[in-house]
């Protein structure tokens, strides 16, 4: 749904018992915010947990960022909650790692100019100097972060250093370095990599050769959080395609740029707009 | 989400003012109902009307039937609300009606057995008697009402009678009669119909060979309820398939059987969950 | 294409070089038939294989079968071929092995009585006698052939003897059991299974267990040979259907059942219909 | 299949009857072609029409263009063919004609500088001065062509005087005029557009908005080649994306920029590999 209106958006996690979600929409109401949408899930085990979030008009609503803040908290303590507050007029910084493959770049800096990315790019960060122009194209920043082998703990602790707090999540949009350690649990749950393949097959290196080697007869992409277990992390959208014995490894790989773009960009839309958490190893996307 | 427990669902629609969420879910909690699913929605018109489908525990409520329908006309007559409501354990009553093809009728009938559809069949009414040992075979009683062109007025008199009271709703598994306006009538949004294509395309007769003339590369299918305006009914659900120049006549017919039945089964569980509201002529999906 | 002519279709495999499709278009043309149908590929290797299948009208056509295999083995030698001829008159014959599981044995049985699948059925097979109402519906002899883990040897050579060369092939329709080396090997290329997840993804036991737990967005059905490694056959066809978070795994596990059984089905009527050959561990579907 | 050599490609239409495909194959071998696809189509009326693609390698080919156009004339007379030739390293050359949406446009350009479309582009032409600046990005000459409704005669005219022989088809990227008789009879089935619907459902002007009020669950895109019948040529490629209630329409054009995109890039594909034969108002597509 689109929404031209600002909007306040609560994502919320705690212990699944009676009362939460009239006790989180008459808060809402009782400081006169309408309630715009509303998702919840609990997962069904006996410890359970519930996940909610809720989405109410700014403009109406009575409560300063900072008396919501300490208002919800009498909530948040009452059912033991786990809580973030989003505005949607202030939006999310990004910044994207990239190598030498274009696509994916390319598409979601032509849908973020289209406007249905909510998000600022303050930089955009690549081991090679390929992309630069297209960068320049749209006035991003492009900063050139050799990275080498031997290096890579230095290399990646400047790229850090650099980052500092200027974004709040990260973006690979195929940028082809592993992350070291450090680096991870930095952004945790906040850095988003596209895999090539329809995850959990196909882990690893060259998945589109490793497709053709088993002849499969699909492919896909998955878009995840990335996380300290290479191709691990919570998943938060896949698709795939057709392909057939007539596809050869450059088929597959051309195929495969339409998912992998359209995946990512779909994972980047959920995540600015608020609407995944991270349960365990998976995702709720709401 | 399948849940195992009973569950008590309110279905609600009313002009959107602010409070709505928060004095039905407070309404719930009160009386001692865990929330397990809530959605809403709203028109986003000047004059925007909310939908509403919230779902709670049964064995903790404290409200009795009879007690939470007048207890509850309170909060409906504050917010005008047009409102019902649905126990998961009282199923729905379905009588199908069918003619020759039996795709749709044998898939919903195994579905059914399997456990997929929550409800209950006291008949299958055909105008021809083709398909009686598929309703035999599910032990369940088969009528063969004859319709005729000179006389269709008397005979859907006839069938309407018959049913009565019977059922909550009807199911036409690929019934090749026109229905009389007082038969609509006397089901207002409840009668499920599946037509065989992609509507608005191919409205009428013979929807396949339409397809074939025309050259499209997808075929598909359309279950919506019924309404005087042939084809024109809220849109339930719709679904594709792709088709090339290989494909005949014959052909579409036999890879539309797969869409039909899918799009007919999914369509009749939404509606046996309680997951439909219709605005005007549309369909709002929780 | 439908075509209600009897056809006589080759299946040819061989060395790629200059004039193969010249030599066999013209043997064809030579003795009157007319070709219907005409498809190739070749491996891109330095050392490429070609495959061919190739379709044409058996009722011009001016050679006995036993004519036709000693004409056509001058040209087969000339390539050094491996071929095979199939009259569209000669149903291949099949045996169903399933256990408790019907999705897909009712799914196949209603496909081949409305004509979608050109094969005869001598036996429905089986380690539990569940089924047996089913097939019997079909009026098809059903065989209750009990296999216990201490006795699988005995218990399957009791039943491979029981097969002798009462079919062409075999489907594994949700079979639960792990077949032994030497009955692979009596049906080389010729068993059809399906496994209820994406290969390679979650091969193994309970694929929608596994699922559920790494969280996918999409889960996947394969069709494939049985070849001696478990799940590593040659894949003939696989799709895919969403899902989310909100489902459980009984949630997986009913929409895979849709997944399953159209999958198999249009396996089983590739393989039927001559449009499968198998390359090392890969497909080419015509 | 992706082939890196050089190929020459024949298109053919004639009645069916038999010793086609034997004729073609024979003469291709005949003169040291090695076929590398080959596909055929026969429409099964009583008096039926033959289509025929078919590729070889150019390299190892002993007829000059001139020489295999006399000779293969020959082959034509014999069976009342209509045919033409084609050289992959004669790359097609194509206008593109664009109003303000850019989405088409730079999908295009960016997949012809990946490598994924085998063409040249003379120009680009639009009413509108927008989008000249993605032309400056691939350096292709932009040139603006006013349309105004009182002069669109002579608008076109001016137009088509400027394309004179300049580009072999013209592919209209969501250019948001009609085109006059004369201009399209100058491109009988060479003009590529994309319509933002599932045709037949949805023609003229605002699918979106007609979709929207019509409640679909899916909506597409078709590309055609144009006619003087608006909206109602031949179908080369189509195809849909779910959407629900909560998509507004501009949900529903951000959606289906997606589709129409992919779409429209497809149908270009398969026009400029040669893959794409008319018979009718229906494409063969090989």
């Amino acid at each position: 749904m689109s929404t031209h209106e600002n909007t306040i958006t609560l994502l919320i996690s705690c212990p699944d018992k009676p009362g939460i979600v009239s006790a989180v929409s008459s808060f809402i109401h009782q400081h006169n915010g309408n309630i715009l949408e509303s998702d919840q899930y609990s997962t069904n085990h006996d410890d359970s947990t519930f996940f909610m979030r809720i989405s109410f008009a700014e403009d109406s609503f009575k409560l300063t960022p900072s008396e919501l803040t300490s208002a919800f908290q009498r909530v948040a303590v009452q059912f033991q909650m786990h809580w973030n507050v989003n505005y949607s007029r202030i939006r999310k910084r990004v910044g994207i790692l990239v190598s030498k493959y274009d696509h994916c770049l390319v598409d979601l800096l032509w849908r973020w100019k289209m406007g249905e990315l909510e998000m600022d790019i303050p930089f955009i960060i690549s081991n090679h100097p390929d992309l630069e122009s297209i960068a320049n194209m749209y006035t991003i920043p492009f900063y050139h972060f050799p990275v080498k082998r031997a290096t890579r703990q230095e290399d990646e602790r400047r790229m850090l250093d650099f980052i500092g707090d200027q974004v709040d999540f990260l973006i690979l949009a195929r940028y082809m370095q592993i992350l070291e350690q450090f680096f991870v649990e930095a952004f945790p749950r906040r850095i988003i990599n596209i895999h090539h393949s329809f995850l959990p097959a196909f882990i690893g290196a060259s998945p589109y050769n490793q497709a053709f080697q088993r002849g499969v007869k699909l492919i896909g992409a998955t878009a995840h959080y990335v996380t300290n277990n290479l191709d691990e992390g919570p998943i938060i959208e896949q698709d795939v395609i057709h392909c057939n014995h007539r596809d050869s490894v450059e088929d597959l790989i051309r195929k495969g740029r339409d998912v992998e773009r359209r995946v990512l960009a779909e994972a980047v839309r959920l995540h600015t707009s608020n609407r995944v958490l991270v349960y365990e190893n998976k995702t709720i996307v709401f």
